[in-house]
């Protein structure tokens, strides 16, 4: 008799944004003929960079012709198109890491390999979150078993790290026991960015307690200060403590297209495994149950790490954050206290009154016609917050402010 | 301190494809210059049907425009283009299978579906499997620590199905407890292809046993007997017992693109869930998890899906089953007992004079220079067999053929 994982029950409510979507669809449907703007999830909306669009012209035609067909990489490991591995090696030593071909693992997006990596490790392991964090952090670590059961806002055997004014964001790390340690640098939702020497302190603790760091940095591209680090092998020693997982959808606009990647350093060492055993194990779970990312795909990724790539998408990154320097202004002149948005295409906004988050998302709704995200679906540390994505068209982002300038009561 | 996950040393060896891939390379290494033929692995080797291309191309056009530019999808369910999931729902409905909307779940291939589905049931689940079969299906019963350890060939805690002459190489449901029975008809590796008498067994077995069966229908494009089941949901109750995991890797060539679908129904029914939940606990794992396909290759899908897109790529089926007949004749005019080949891409066959498999696949490359999949790779009872495949072009299948004439000693 087939019985279910009893762990999907452990889960405490709907995963974030498909909550988001039933009160909006809800909202819609008691409200005929209303129209809403979109500033809650962080979808992109502009197209996508001409030479990209080219490269995958490209690879599409290599598929019509017999001599430049692919199908199947070789099987010993995850497929990457020719030279797609040495860009990301490139891409690395500029920002001064050196990273080995083999140690390079294409996906087809973060979230796959977010929630795909932790079942390489021991069912027994505790999770460190950020808090607030990217509610799936969590939630994979609950439907694999790797917690107790929720206690309210929190579930048992996880620990949260909260980030609040008090130290801007970032945490210090935990004084307990934690075994993979999640972080998201710029974060998702507070746009907070670590400094190098707090990510040392992290790496530190890493080392010092044999735990891993699952390092998040698909929101790197928007860093424009250039003393904060862009990857977590900028800091020395992580590469004995730290896989890094990153992606091109925010970066090259590929939130549908679907790209990304992951670095398992074959230096990662913990008691039970000498080095290179965690990277054959993760080779080995994504051989046996993935198939590699699309080769059309791949080609525009690569060409998207070409200078004229990153010189095109750059434009697009600076017209997100240009948004983002709109919203800000906007909302301060409404008497909001707003942080992050600076290197980071996510504003992390307290409630006014110290409104509960949801009780804002329905305000902001009815009132304004604006989606945003209530900071308490990042975990406990964000009731009381909102976050505003700079994904957007500019005239939309202009319609939102508008409409919370003359129709949000406070 | 992380630990691993100690199940992925319980596998006995690597995965079987990468396992050849180093034998090859190793043997390649030896033989400076020496050029080989692959019939082993089922790569597709034949270009895109040009309806496919031309929709890709469109695919990548309406991401470099603002007004038709796609993200993310809707985040309460997994993404499919619009008109995708009507399109797979008419195919089931030629098949005479009722499939609602919400009950199809696109995916980047059947791996991965594969590889995950298991998660969302109990960890104690016992599996049963068709021996031999697709390595993937018991490795991810290992990995994920639904088996115990190896006992040489085989793994406690999973029920083994031998396939031989004896039954026409597809099981009698099986006398022990089973919860997740694995079905792949036509069978990677032997070829057969269950009547509807023998999955209307299963069906009853699972439904007698509240089991589920995962039925893996990635091959059913090359059936041309009409009187041979496409699609499990043609056997009346399936929808209460099965799921059904397809892709268009075979079907359209689309291999390296990466596509495929799941259905899930709602009326799947356990003991402890009730109508919709198995359904609603794999939108949420998928949701959690997983991001969609990409929106380019959907293009693709939902052209491959259309009249002329199914003609054009009835085209390459019949191009590759053409090899099969080729190597069919061949092979047995060369003495060798063939099974399989007529509705599935591959050929099932006895190695000469109980030859051990790898042995065979020794002879085979260093004799024939010709690549070949040994049995006993797929499970107990695929020692004694070798497994050919008919993907690949007429030109090299033709020298292959050539080869095994000439060099092969028996």
């Amino acid at each position: 008799m087939a019985k279910l994982n009893e762990n999907f029950d452990k889960l405490t409510a709907g995963y974030l944004f498909p909550e988001i979507s039933k009160r909006v669809k809800t909202f819609l449907e008691n409200n005929k003929g209303v129209s809403i703007i979109r500033l809650g999830i962080g979808n992109t909306t502009e197209p996508l960079a001409p030479v990209v669009i080219e490269a995958l012209h490209n690879g599409v035609d290599k598929l019509s012709k017999v001599d430049t067909y692919t199908g199947y990489g070789d099987d010993s490991t995850i497929y990457a198109i020719k030279d797609f591995r040495e860009a990301l090696a490139t891409y690395y030593n500029k920002l001064g890491a050196k990273i080995e071909l083999d140690e390079i693992f294409i996906s087809d997006g973060a979230k796959s390999d977010l929630g795909n990596i932790p079942s390489i490790f021991s069912q027994d392991s505790i999770i460190a979150v950020q808090d607030p964090t990217y509610p799936a952090y969590v939630d994979v670590a609950v439907i694999s078993g790797k917690t107790g059961k929720s206690t309210g806002q929190q579930y048992e055997r996880i620990v949260y790290m909260p980030c609040g004014e008090e130290n801007n964001f970032f945490p210090e790390p935990p004084t307990q026991k934690a075994d993979l340690i999640f972080l998201c640098s710029p974060n998702n939702p507070t746009g907070a960015v670590a400094t190098k020497e707090q990510l040392k302190k992290f790496v530190d603790y890493a080392k010092k307690n044999q735990a891993i760091i699952i390092f998040d940095a698909a929101y790197n591209w928007f860093i424009s200060d250039p003393a904060l680090p862009k990857s977590i092998y900028e800091i020395e020693g992580a590469k004995e403590c730290a896989i890094e997982i990153n992606s091109f959808s925010k970066f090259a606009g590929f939130t549908g297209v679907r790209l990304g990647w992951s670095i398992v350093p074959k230096t990662l060492v913990t008691q039970d495994s000498s080095p290179g055993k965690i990277n054959s194990i993760w080779n080995r779970r994504q051989c046996t149950m993935f198939n590699g990312a699309s080769n059309i795909v791949q080609e525009g990724g690569l060409v998207a790490l070409s200078e004229k790539g990153l010189a095109e998408n750059q434009q697009i990154i600076d017209y997100y954050m240009n948004n983002a320097r709109t919203i800000r202004k906007a909302l301060e002149e409404k008497g909001f206290k707003v942080f992050g948005g600076t290197n980071a295409p996510y504003l992390w906004v307290k409630t006014p009154n110290g409104m509960k988050s949801w009780d804002f998302f329905d305000k902001m709704l009815s009132e304004a016609k604006v989606v945003i995200t209530p900071g308490s679906g990042f975990g406990p540390s964000g009731e009381g917050y909102f976050r505003v994505s700079s994904f957007g068209h500019k005239e939309n982002v202009a319609k939102a402010i508008e409409s919370i300038k003359k129709n949000l009561k406070l």
